[in-house]
C-alpha cells in the first residue's frame, strides 16, 4: 500500500476517533433521569407533524445519531429498538435537537412510510375535539394550520367535483375560489390563520 | 324569571354536564404511567414547531381542556402549573391528541409569547448537527423545510443587501432569483425539498 493511502487512512481513522470522541461529549451533556431515559419526540422534517414519541437511553441516542435511523429505548421489553427494524418504515433522521433543559429531545427526520403500526401516518390521530363534538372517535391527525388548510381545500373541491356530476352545475362561490387560482390566494392571504381551525377547535 | 329561561337554564347545565362527562370519559381512555402521568407535548399549530415537553396528570389534562391553557405537572415541585402564569406566555390549545396507546398527548396550541425561560420560541434550539459540524454550540431553533427555506431565503436577502451597500453592485444569480418572484417560485418548486436542509445533516 503506498503511503499516501496509509496517510489518508489515518487522517480517517483521527476524523472518525474525533467524531465519536464528539458524540460522547454531547451525549455527557444530556440530563438522564432515574432509569438513564429521557423523552425522545419523532418529528417529520417538512410536514412538521409529530411522528411518534418514545424514550431513549444513552445508546439509543448514539445509534441514533451513527446510524440516522430513529432508534429508542422500549421500556416495556429493556432493550434498544430502531423504528422500522420490523415493518421497514424508518425515520432517516437528519438532525437531533435537544430542549434547554437537555431532558428532552427531537429526532428530525423523514419516515419512509407510516409510522404508526395501525398505517396511519403519525401515532396521534385522535383528537379531543372531534370527539367531544361528535361523541365518536375522532381519526384525523394532528395537522398544522397549511397542511390543515390543504386537506379543506381538497374536501371542498372533491365535493364541488361530485356536485358537479350529480347535480344541476349552479353557481357557487367555493367554485368560484378553486377555478380562480389568484382570488383563492388573495382569500388565503386576507383571512386570519385561524380561521380554518375553528372548526377543530375544543371551544 | 319566567319559565322560558329556566327551561334555557336548565338546558345549558345538562350541556355542561353532559360535556363534563364527556371529558372524564376521555382521561379515563388515557394510560397514565406508575406516578399517573403521560408525556404532553405542546406544539405551535401553525409553524409546527415543538414548542416544549412535560409531563402532566389527570388534573393537567382536564385543566387543559377546560381552560384551553396548557397545564402540566411539574414532578420536582409536585403541583400543577399552566404555561405562562409566571411570564404570562401561555399557550392557547385549540385540541389535544392522543396517540395510538393513549399514553402520549399533543396540546396544539398558539403560544402568546417565546415559550423558552430563555426568551427563545421554543425550548429546542441546540442542534447536534450544529454543534459536530462546527465544536460551538448550535442554537438555531429545530425548523422543518419551509420555516428553514423561509430563513435561509431572509439570510441570503440580507447578505445581498450588505453587498449592495459595501462593495460594487455585480451580477448575482441568488440576486437575480430574488428580484424575480416567478423564477424563484419556480426554483423552490423544481429542486427536491432534502436540498435545503443539506447544510443542517448530520451526515
Amino acid at each position: 500500500m503506498p503511503a499516501v493511502v496509509n496517510r489518508a487512512v489515518i487522517m480517517a481513522c483521527a476524523l472518525t476517533a474525533s467524531h465519536v470522541l464528539q458524540v460522547e461529549a454531547l451525549l455527557d451533556t444530556i440530563k438522564w433521569d432515574s432509569n438513564g431515559l429521557v423523552v425522545a419526540i419523532a418529528q417529520h422534517i417538512d410536514t412538521g407533524a409529530i411522528l411518534m414519541q418514545g424514550f431513549a437511553n444513552r445508546d439509543a441516542v448514539a445509534t441514533t445519531m451513527n446510524s440516522h435511523l430513529a432508534t429508542f429505548y422500549s421500556r416495556s421489553r429493556a432493550n434498544l429498538w430502531t423504528k422500522g427494524e420490523t415493518s421497514s418504515n424508518f425515520i432517516n433522521v437528519l438532525d437531533v435537537f435537544f430542549d434547554c433543559d437537555h431532558d428532552s429531545i427531537i429526532y428530525l427526520g423523514v419516515p419512509d412510510g407510516p409510522t404508526c403500526h395501525t398505517g396511519a401516518e403519525t401515532c396521534y390521530f385522535t383528537s379531543a375535539a372531534d370527539i367531544l363534538g361528535s361523541l365518536q372517535s375522532g381519526t384525523k391527525s394532528a395537522l398544522t394550520t397549511l397542511y390543515l388548510l390543504e386537506d379543506i381545500i381538497k374536501q371542498k373541491k372533491l365535493e364541488i367535483e361530485e356536485q358537479t356530476t350529480t347535480s344541476s352545475n349552479k353557481a357557487s362561490w367555493t367554485k368560484t375560489l378553486l377555478e380562480n387560482r389568484k382570488l383563492l390566494c388573495s382569500k388565503i392571504r386576507f383571512m386570519p390563520l385561524s380561521m380554518y381551525t375553528v372548526g377543530g377547535t375544543l371551544a
